[in-house]
């Protein structure tokens, strides 16, 4: 049985909840799909949240990894393309750091592709009535530097032998946490469903989608 | 028992439901509060839609009247302050009408304030964990024509007996009908909670609250 | 030769300039129209706007009045369709003073449509080039306050005499306000010619265009 | 001497005009400053644009490169961090080509980095009244396949010699465009000074700013 790892994160920016792990946490308990799922609750610190990821990743030795985040303001589940090597906080993390600029692994590729099948998750939320979209950027926060370090990891891991995949999942703010605000939200309910197709359809996909899922900038 | 009319519309503009509607009869099967409901659907049409409000406040003589209709693209749940005199169709309506500039009512006053309490009402929904915010804008289409029949209907039979009171408000796309858009959206059950909390602080508060709701431009 | 007068606002919210203000002394350097132009600058203040206007329309006696103000955020310039009667302060005015949910003028209509004509200004400045829209709402601050005035002053002088048009343009931040911020912003020169637009339509047009500027909410 | 290479692309989408092309040609015709400028009108077309590119650095030997793109619906001039390795058409471009999640260099790396005083360039603008952003993402279309391709040709030069900066540059509609539409919009004279600013900030700096430019996501 395929083993899958599932992250979300701890509350930040004045948060009390992270819909990402909230999420990650109803999706565990109710799962009964084709893989077994590892979960784990990640810091929104730039210096330990990348060494508990490689910890859980050899602990785990997963087949797919996804980690997700809040992306409070996005009206939409969002499955991002691209991490990029850059840490550049426009808030500090929850550790009060505030790099600018600097690289998420020195030496690193300027960049990393999700190897999720991007395309075929959107197309199936979409299907399943979730509101879904591509993402072009992760911003350049905690998500972002996850997402690299992930993508890093498993490169790294796939050198001699089988191919893990992963990639990075944004949600949006649920109901409680939008309320007094004029931000979009999504219930957990839909969040929860809309990770659920995201696994399956990532376990069950060989070959992604060729539909556009492109901005004209 | 006080008697509470509450009405939701028909689809338009291309959706095949109306979470207005929807909402409407799921609080209506679920309804345990302090009054009689009755319910009714209107067509989206400007020449068929007041006369069919008008006869069902005659039938029911309501001690409140609260008017649902969908905002596509709206992120939350709008209480409306204000219907204003006019038509002014950007799309044809259910019936192909498209009037530009013609009044709701001619010769009647150039606009009409909800009597609900509007800022309790948001108030009380942002407790209970739903998105809400006061408009100031109904638009010019088929709801702000209702809302302005509803008012001017109710302003019309207050002559010498108790007032009704009486507003309209303005619920997001679902899930379902945002899957495949980038609109925010709003789960039936999270629009449902809140018609279900400004039908029972309508019906409870005397005095609205003094707190703002306002805009500066 | 008729009379225009134009007003403008101070500044307000934490600027140091308002371009409504800009624009009408820009107007009024160059105006070479057939009118005389008498120009104003309103304080951002509900108690003292409203006086300083009544005082400028008994001295100039003016034939058009058009009040211009600062919308932040909005892209285009705005002609507005409705003033209402109510104030509703989110921030304080310069004076200090946040009225919440009092009306414009005690025992007033509930509001008055512009008596400008909106959609042949909006047409004309598209033709011209310049970015324009109908607004279906002024807000419930200084601005609405200022454009119900507008309208109450003159609906009160037209009983029995000739009547004087009047009504109110929202503008954008400038490209110096919005520079640091990610808002739209509109040069003055380009405000300017908008505003030069309006004054000379609503000077030359009898019937306003029959054509859409609604929404649907 | 510095070469400067400044290109701009043709209309696109249904535009008649590009406000790319024209602002560089602006720029061009008041230039007086410490370089010699080099323009280039680019086609919106995956296959041709690549080797325009590449033959007009073979011809000009810069030292800098600054290509520049429409980015209809953006409010101000965004300059961008990084380009991706991937094509993936939303629209057809100008020859009616629409890859989709193809590389624009096969076994190119995953991304570069702009290699412009990024920072610096948006705190001038910002400084000089342009409003001005870091922006995360250039898209999937021709402005990305067009950076991408600037900063693999100029990666591929700086072997063994002097290395040249490049870079890319969003601008907004200009108001004749956003006309008719609820976009945002800028004149060519502020986007001209925008790209006047980028330019002889990038020539001047020699240490980009440690300023934050980020997003959360």
């Amino acid at each position: 049985m395929p083993v899958v790892l599932l992250t979300g994160f701890e509350p930040f920016g004045g948060q009390t909840v992270n819909p990402s792990w909230q999420a990650v946490q109803r999706l565990a308990a109710a799962w009964d799909g084709p893989a077994e799922l590892v979960t784990l609750e990640l810091p929104v610190d730039f210096r330990t949240a990348g060494p508990a990821l490689a910890e859980a990743v050899e602990r785990s030795q997963p087949d797919l990894v996804v980690a997700v985040g809040q992306a409070g303001g996005r009206p939409d589940v969002t499955v991002e393309r691209v991490a990029i090597n850059v840490d550049d906080a426009r808030i500090p993390d929850n550790g009060g750091f505030s790099p600018v600029d600097e690289p998420v692994v020195p030496g690193g590729p300027a960049a990393y592709f999700a190897t999720l099948p991007v395309k075929a998750c959107v197309a199936a939320m979409t299907a399943a009535g979730v509101p879904a979209s591509v993402s072009q950027t992760a911003g350049t926060f905690v998500c972002n530097h996850v997402f690299y370090q992930v993508m890093h990891e498993l490169a790294g891991r796939s050198a001699g032998g089988p191919v893990a995949r992963g990639g990075f999942v944004h949600v949006p703010f649920t109901p409680e946490q939008a309320a007094g605000t004029r931000h979009p939200s999504m219930t957990l309910d839909v969040i929860t469903a809309g990770l659920d197709t995201i696994v399956r359809t990532s376990l069950s996909t060989g070959v992604d989608l060729r539909v556009t899922g492109g901005t004209t900038h």
